[in-house]
């Protein structure tokens, strides 16, 4: 006979989950639940569809619930949500919001990716018409219909994370003044000061109103069950459409109640190959905690890229594979407007607390022959262990291909490389394409000094 | 008494190898002898002058030979002729252009870093007054004069390789109709046949005409000395200008004529100090052979970066430090108009010289997003052993940060990764950026693939 999976979780983590299943095990009946109406879309693009600077609505969804099935050879059920997991039976509990009931769903194994839901500030006024989350496609839709009405005016930002830059943008991108309320003095947490500091900058230059640190205190709300203003313990704004983007945390209470075990950060703690607690469940993407492979440790890491990694192995291993996803450095990259932003690895202060003994250089360099067109200016901090001269983390901006120069260093990092490793690489010399000395090689060089004269 | 270190050649590795000198060694007496009249200039950046593309003249020298002196603290002798070495004595004579006359000047150490000599064809009208070699700075001063009165025309490049890419470009640029004439069928030997056809492809594309293979048999030369028409084994071309590019060769002979021991590619031998067999003579840059990592074997690479490299480790242990320079794998990259080349380490022949057993992969894949602007094409072929999956080289080309991302690719080969180890790296995704399976991913997926499958 054969076994049946059930994937929970349509986004990201399920479909490749579901797909890379089906693949592994031809013979097994492999079905995906998602509470909402849609499949397999992309969140990470959102902003860039909202600002008109890349796509429309139809591109987000590579996927209708049919094309996924008949491509993938999955069953897809969508508006279907599972309210109760009882493991020890192998039954899922599944609300049918299509046709208004509930039924019993037996599995053999499940995998769990019920992803991530946004935090929220908990004040009044949070539900009204023109403040908007940018979590799920009904989200973005929403927002839309409601810019389409309102195409100008003030916007104000709750947050100076990863999604709040890039929704500034596309804010900017639409016509409307931006305000960015967030509580600490410099955006982007957990990036190097220096590279803080060079994005607040570039938010100033693009008009963008930064206010930090600063705490939403309230809203006011009109009697049209709008917000007018946001005020905060550094003074109220005036606001016609309010964006929430706080972070997100993990949607893992399902599993807790079935007895998955979660982590320090609330999400779902799995083996190397996603495999949960309880034998017959597993469990992948931003529902789940993910290993930081420099510390050890759990940490919360809810990105596409790791999210599709750690369904393609749940997948592979809940249909009878040996997949192992073996963790994250935190490889990470946005565009702040003109502005190339990647982080790599631990910063200096997760670097102290995990034990080692971190130096920082920071260089800047050409990012081209310097009077070769296109030539940007681009820098690269670099945090090593000062004993074993290991590089531990990285913030690369500027322009240039900040970003993808970025990913030499992800690499270095994984790779256990230390500066002088790094600064005795063949790296490539090409005037339309870097300096005689590449940035990442000046960088090496300079840590490898700050290192040995210390 | 302070030792006197006598560096021999003043392009590349020469003033590297000196200041280097001087800093590890601030009471050495250094001295610089070059032949010509300029030292420390880019060979690099010439086409992108002569094309208009990128800067100009003095934009080439970084240094004259007197702010050399000041900010390196080297005594720096330009038209200074070495002639001989007298090895056992720690004599050299040197010819004075200046003052017409011979003197012998004993050192402690010496730095040979006489650089390269271009090939040539051999035939009738080769110094004929509009044929022109793209080697050093005189020379391209000749081609601009040429250039600023023979303002458009049939220009002939013969040879197509990297130079032959860059001056075809730079020819076109200026409003040449330019042909390219090449002993083999495509351009860029050495690279894998997917990357070369692309880039004959995109030379056809830009207006340039290919002829190849085919080999230069003779040119026309009028009364006034210059060539008319280039004739080959496939019929004659017409020609205003004659570029001859078709590499170069150690300039070796005054090292060997003193019994400094030369490898198979006739480069002058070192170890991974730069010391050549005679004790107190140390050789980097052009002049040199350089170890390939790959196969342990020297090999000839005359890349600025290498000769910086090698400069800066000669200088150091002439001056009693002990750097090391290990080797190379071959990085290197050309603009090819609008298309981005980019080979690290061995192709699939030297791959199967050297005695592994290659397997080769090439995908095809979006540089971002789809949607995104400025999403492009990239190729990513890539070279491993099939016994142990370690990667050994890759072609990349196309567009969107094509050479960038091979630096990816270089850092992997020099770590000895397998294509399993890079298919499982934490790279970074954001959508102006990459696709959310990095190209670099989704080749080293179907590497692993292709040897696993066999």
């Amino acid at each position: 006979m054969s076994r049946r999976i059930v994937v929970i979780g349509g986004l990201a983590a399920g479909p490749a989950a579901a797909a890379k299943a089906r693949r592994v095990d031809p013979d097994a009946e492999v079905i995906l639940l998602e509470s909402g109406e849609h499949v397999s879309y992309g969140i990470c693009e959102i902003p860039y569809v909202i600002g008109g600077i890349a796509g429309s609505f139809p591109d987000l969804m590579p996927f209708t619930p049919e094309r996924l099935e008949a491509a993938k050879g999955v069953v897809v059920k969508t508006l279907h949500r599972v309210e109760k997991i009882h493991a020890s039976r192998r039954i899922i509990e599944v609300r049918d919001f299509k046709r208004g009931r509930v039924l019993e769903m037996p599995y053999d194994r499940l995998v769990i990716a019920t992803g991530s839901v946004p935090n929220r500030l908990g004040i009044a006024g949070e539900d009204a018409r023109n403040v908007f989350f940018v979590k799920t496609l009904g989200d973005a839709h929403s927002l839309e219909s409601f810019l389409k009405e309102r195409t100008t005016g003030s916007a104000v930002v709750i947050g100076g994370g990863y999604i709040g830059m890039e929704m500034s943008e596309a804010l900017v991108a639409r016509g409307f003044s931006c305000t960015i309320i967030h509580q600490h003095d410099l955006p982007l947490r957990g990036l190097e000061t220096a590279t803080r500091e060079a994005v607040a900058h570039e938010l100033t230059r693009q008009g963008v109103r930064w206010m930090g640190p600063a705490s939403v205190q309230g809203f006011d709300v009109t009697a049209e069950n709008a917000v007018s203003r946001v005020r905060t313990n550094r003074g109220s704004v005036d606001a016609d459409v309010v964006i929430v983007c706080i972070g997100v945390r993990p949607s893992s209470a399902l599993a807790e109640e079935a007895g998955v075990a979660v982590g320090r950060h609330g999400g779902i703690r799995t083996d190397r190959r996603q495999q949960t607690n309880l034998g017959s469940i597993y469990a992948a993407g931003d529902c789940c905690e993910v290993r930081n492979l420099l510390t050890n440790r759990g940490m919360y890491l809810p990105l596409a890229t790791l999210a599709a990694r750690q369904g393609r192995v749940a997948g592979e291993n809940a249909a009878g594979g040996s997949a192992v996803f073996k963790g994250a450095i935190r490889s990470i990259a946005v565009r702040v407007f003109g502005l190339e932003v990647a982080r790599v690895g631990l910063n200096s202060t997760e670097a102290a607390e995990a034990g080692f003994d971190p130096v920082v250089s920071h260089i800047e360099s050409d990012s081209r022959i310097p009077f070769f067109p296109g030539n940007e200016r681009i820098h690269v901090v670099t945090i090593a262990d000062r004993r074993s001269g290991r590089i531990l983390g990285a913030n690369v901006f500027g322009g240039g291909g900040a970003v993808l120069r970025a990913n030499v260093l992800a690499l270095a990092i994984q790779q256990k490389m230390t500066a002088k490793d790094l600064s005795e690489t063949d790296l490539i010399y090409s005037p339309p394409f870097s300096p005689l000395w590449d940035p990442l090689l000046i960088a090496a060089n300079n840590l490898r000094n700050t290192i040995e004269d210390q």
